[in-house]
């Protein structure tokens, strides 16, 4: 029999642990008095979790690890989050860590399509970090967003994002600005060979982001943008498996808020939800999170982890290219650096500032020469 | 010009509150340097926040209201989260504690489309709280769900909720689960008059969902429960506005971790968003809520807020029918009380069980005696 192995961290007094780990349990299975679930054959031996483990934590707490039949988070990609911290996220004292998932709940999942390797073709950036950039703020035309879109292709910049306020605005609406986008970094790409890949942003009901993939694929761009929690989970899965043909970019928009550890959410699940590479807020900027946070968020959407390819790591919020070498050092070279409002500064400088930009990005990445 | 208020707690010293406002206000807005705003008068008119009110929090740290403009916020069901509590939900210092929408906010989101008064004509129940159970644990077949289905039924309960570890299992699959408990609810009320509402539980991608929906609907249900946080809200406001002619009862798995303010999240928001009847965890059960956060969300649920019909509160987890009057007198009439499995534990002695607890409510609702 398969479990599905779930790690909380449990924030009550010694004397409660071993009670609140056990109600955790019947929780996230039976979710009945024992005695109820006990009564059933079936559910006594294939739906009922149990307490595998029980240590302190450093901080506060105590690290529980429970075993959960696959049973029930197997059946669909809603009920996996349901299983790993569905009514569990009501208590307060619960911060879902890790999981480890079997085979019969990953072959439910592919991960990334791309991944890594993947986006690395789709640019043509074999061997150095990559650089992405963002199309804001919100409330340009759809002809000043295209301009930006060129001065920075322009630039020589390897992947320019919407922002994601932009949705199907009256004074941007999503095709116009697409196909728009689209045609600057192809006219940018015949006349000078770089060729940038495009990353239109996703928004909206199930039916809009759906007709929106469709069409930005059409149009020939090389990547989406989604928020996976701003859509729901079992949304962004659908959108990945059945309506994209490219590599998808996750951003964190509405993500920030959960108990559940920064890796886990946003690089463990998003990655086996379909993220190729996953925006996170980085260390030192606008955010405050943390570089313990951002190493273990990288590592987790690299980790060996088969049969899921590496998603790309993209740290993001408030970075400037003066930080390029910095970070570079700290990500290595499978990370795609996000700069964007430090860029849009540069005013009438924006081509020339993006090409400085991505120009630290290859010197931090070259290997220093040799002392002779 | 139209705007948005968000109210957040911003939990920073003093010294540092005016900037850290402005941020958000900035992050939730144009997501840009000022100076970058500022160079786009429709931007500077149309897309720039500002900060209202700053006024420091009994507990710590500060209260503090923001106008966003409406442009971002009108375009779809995703945006208007993304404006609320995007990027900010990154900050662990900002909880969204509340917010208020302008008219064409507003004219993107009808509300419950039955509410209290719709799930009043659809259950029979005009003036007395309401009663609900849960068909669980996962596990049992078809045959051991329609018999519990048709007890609680035989009990006199208003409505019968699949618990929301049901989805569509090999063990008892979604179509022949939904039939067989409907054909239960239907045979009792043939044999006795009482109609009970049976509530299937909705879960997996968009397509599986609107699938689950119309099968639900032939078949003649009277209620479909989803959980709007595992779902994704633009997905749980699609499903409500295209694919339901039958109220929606909202359960609040993936919910509680957020840091946005109970009663805003699954009071205001889940309502907006289109649920009729809510389900939330009750002080004094298996969840710590207090009976402060309880009384609030069933507040927000039943707030006056034309032109949104009100929800019905459907406090539960960890209930028993002892505490019928307590709940009663606290929740007043307009409730829905939810009995799981305390009912369950009675086995053979379910449809007595059940009983009692409809005939508790009841007698709580009634008007004392007069003393005469």
């Amino acid at each position: 029999m398969e479990n599905i192995e779930v790690v909380y961290r449990i924030n009550v007094p010694e004397s409660q642990i071993s009670d609140f780990a056990e109600s955790v349990m019947l929780e996230q299975s039976v979710e009945t008095p024992l005695n109820v679930a006990l009564r059933y054959p079936f559910v006594r031996e294939r739906m009922l979790g149990h307490v595998l483990n029980i240590t302190p934590e450093a901080e506060a707490g105590f690290r529980v690890t429970i075993a959960l039949p696959v049973e029930t988070a197997a059946v669909d990609p809603a009920q996996l989050l349901n299983v790993l911290y569905g009514n569990s996220s009501l208590h307060e004292e619960v911060v879902l860590l890790d999981f480890t998932l079997p085979p019969s709940v990953k072959a439910g999942f592919s991960g990334p399509r791309f991944g890594i390797d993947g986006i690395r073709r789709r640019t043509g950036v074999a061997d150095r970090p990559l650089t992405c950039t963002a199309l804001k703020p919100v409330g340009l035309t759809v002809e000043e967003l295209a301009d930006l879109c060129r001065r920075f292709a322009e630039g020589g910049i390897d992947m320019i994002k919407d922002d994601h306020y932009l949705g199907n605005h009256p004074f941007s609406p999503f095709e116009e600005r697409v196909q728009a986008c689209q045609q600057a970094v192809d006219e940018v790409a015949d006349r000078t060979g770089h060729r940038a890949v495009y990353c239109p942003n996703l928004s909206g009901t199930p039916g809009q982001v759906f007709r929106q993939a469709a069409f930005a694929q059409d149009q020939g761009v090389g990547a989406v943008m989604a928020a996976p929690m701003l859509l729901g989970m079992p949304f962004f899965f659908d959108l990945v498996r059945s309506h994209l043909e490219i590599p998808v970019l996750a951003h964190p928009s509405f993500a920030g808020s959960e108990r559940i550890r920064e890796d886990t959410l946003q690089g463990k699940l998003f990655r086996l939800y379909g993220a190729d590479a996953v925006i996170f807020a980085n260390y030192g900027g606008r955010f405050s999170a943390s570089k313990e946070v951002c190493a273990a968020t990288a590592a987790a959407l690299r980790a060996d982890w088969p049969p899921y390819a590496p998603s790309l790591p993209v740290p993001a919020g408030g970075m400037s290219a003066a930080r390029s070498r910095e970070l570079v050092d700290f990500f290595g070279p499978d990370t795609m650096l996000l700069v964007g409002g430090s860029l849009l500064e540069a005013g009438p400088q924006l081509t020339a500032r993006t090409r400085a930009f991505v120009d630290s990005v290859k010197e931090a990445a070259a290997p220093a020469p040799e002392n002779t």
